[in-house]
């Protein structure tokens, strides 16, 4: 049997606090389930580029590369505002997700029952919810060329990017969508803005034809701005949503934060079939209360579940360490993020050491 | 002293209905105001592109050149999904946009007292919100070149767009947001993704430069992601966005769905001094509701009280159409969209007859 292995990339903020609990998570694994992983770890984003001067070394790349899972903390913070655009610390993410070809991006939104009042939402439209946003990662304005910023001949400047789709981009995602549909309630919505771009048009297309092949599932189609709009209004109506690598960054983020569990969404990034992997939280490096030991742990932990769940096949372990997220909060336990009155206000390690002992 | 012009283009879907109510508002300003307004009426969108084979008749936008004002229905609707793109009816709102240079869209996201109910989120978040998104609308990925589909040599199709902006439309917007934050709580927040764009980087550095100018407003910056986020999280902290005309199309729809009063809010989309100006609600053609009599005309008689505002420089009688809006509402009617247990459900006419006794 093949030995497995994973590469922790803690990266800024609050990401080396959190992924110190993960870490604890995977030992647990190896003492008590025999799962052995071997766990390499670099650097990523600012961390990396003050210790090398760029934001992924050629070193943590072609690991990640050999690895059969990349465990992801956060990237970015303010420190380094300044750094050339090619080297800020959003770029060695960008680069991870490109060159390891992670073009699918699985974000589920749900609502953890104990925690429907954290939401600012009115409980009866969260309660219950679960979402799977799937969006395409790796092509669109992120990646396209040209970009960049040009100096005219009348002294102006102007910024360039290109929102580029190709046929095999779009299907392959929607393959993704379609498939994952399958498994859960059997409904897609497709969200462009293909009134406005020949893009999103072309997108809206090639998602019919692929739709062909799942007789099964229902497929509907949702302008961008519709879709934002009705997430907020009736979050409930959505399965699964497939959309593209920008609308997909700004939907994701508003379907994450109507949960009121921000710092309990973990999200995979997938290749295809037997190519790489990366699993991180959906909340970012929060440098503001980075190095209190207050962040929370969670998104990072259910993003090791995930990857227990696809990259792994262990599902048995995944199930395991979810319900423990479940029983713990359950218990009343919470980090400051996510607490409410009555509760019992706990810190990083603290909310480890109980997700260990509910294990 | 000018005659006083105004060009309605009522559009599709229930377009045509709430405009009657708004034409019965002018009736009242020329009969009880001496506010003398020569309306002209010509179609735009579906039903221009029924009419004459385009969405905008050279005449329809040679006239709106001419006049005042342009107070626009809403465009669109599945029965022209079909329809050649370039014809399709959004492009004759897209081509007024343009051609009449309309680049700052002023979008208020404001929540009556009466209908915070009506809100998905939880009252406190949104009692008292008010909110003012100002949107760039002449540039960006809605016109920027190239643009289009092509095929490939390999069979493939790709599809593309171009996300554009110069210094001089970041300025000119900017400044429109300085200025209307200096009438306001006079802080300024900016939205892009300079993390992933450098359209968007050149965005903020842009925006930083001219906020020089204006000493006494706070600027701050948010990512496009982080601030539908905020939006959703905690609304209030924010005065006036300025945002670029994509985001802004996501960003205003959620601001605008967060104050439960979608069919209740107006826009302004402005020139420089002196040009043209177009008016037009927030919400869109509701294809599904058309031609019931059910649709809410509130949205388009507040966006013809913007035009008092602004354009015709009136704002004693905005404030007299805005008011009696208010007291209808306080007098418990209600159309379906915002209809609550224990108010009363009345039809679009109903609704404008209540707010004509009501003035
Ligand atoms: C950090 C940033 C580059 C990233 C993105 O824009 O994709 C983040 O917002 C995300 O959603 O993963
Ligand atoms: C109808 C459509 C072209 C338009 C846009 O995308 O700008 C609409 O959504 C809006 O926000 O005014």
């Amino acid at each position: 049997r093949k030995e497995l292995s994973l590469l922790m990339l803690p990266g800024d903020g609050i990401g080396p606090e959190i992924m110190i609990e993960a870490r604890r998570v995977i030992d647990w694994l190896a003492e008590n389930r025999s799962l052995k992983i071997t766990v390499h770890e670099d650097m990523v984003g600012g961390a990396a580029y003050d210790a090398y001067g760029k934001p992924l070394s050629d070193e943590a790349l072609a690991l990640a590369k050999q690895v059969d899972a990349v465990l992801l903390g956060a990237v970015g913070g303010p420190k380094w505002d300044g750094v050339d655009y090619d080297k800020r610390p959003e770029a060695g993410l960008l680069t991870l997700r490109k060159e390891l070809d992670l073009f699918a991006n699985l974000r589920p939104a749900v609502c953890f029952e104990a925690l429907v009042d954290a939401s600012s939402l009115k409980p009866e439209l969260v309660s219950g919810l679960d979402i799977m946003i799937v969006r395409e990662l790796t092509g669109g304005v992120y990646f396209g060329e040209p970009r960049g910023i040009e100096t005219l001949e009348n002294g102006e400047r102007r910024g360039i990017n290109t929102q580029v789709y190709t046929t095999s981009e779009i299907h392959r995602i929607a393959h993704v969508a379609f498939d994952l549909a399958g498994k859960r309630d059997g409904r897609v919505t497709s969200s462009e803005k293909a009134n406005v771009m020949e893009s999103g048009l072309l997108w809206r297309e090639e998602v019919i034809k692929v739709a062909e092949s799942y007789p099964d599932i229902t497929l509907d189609h949702m302008l961008a701005d519709s879709c934002a709009m009705q997430l907020v209004r009736a979050p409930k109506q959505f399965d699964v949503i497939v959309t593209d690598n920008l609308f997909g960054d700004l939907l994701s983020d508003v379907a994450a934060m109507l949960t009121g569990s921000l710092g309990m969404l973990p999200s995979a990034s997938l290749g295809a079939k037997g190519g790489g992997a990366l699993y991180e939280p959906v909340h970012g490096s929060a440098p503001d209360i980075a190095g209190q030991g207050i962040a929370n742990p969670i998104a990072t932990i259910l993003s090791l579940a995930m990857a227990l769940r696809y990259t792994y096949e262990r599902p048995e372990e995944a199930q395991l360490i979810e319900d423990a997220v479940q029983g713990v909060l359950a218990g009343g336990l919470r980090t400051a993020d996510i607490m409410q009155p009555g509760k019992a206000k706990v810190s990083t390690s603290v909310m480890g050491d109980s997700i260990l002992r509910q294990l």
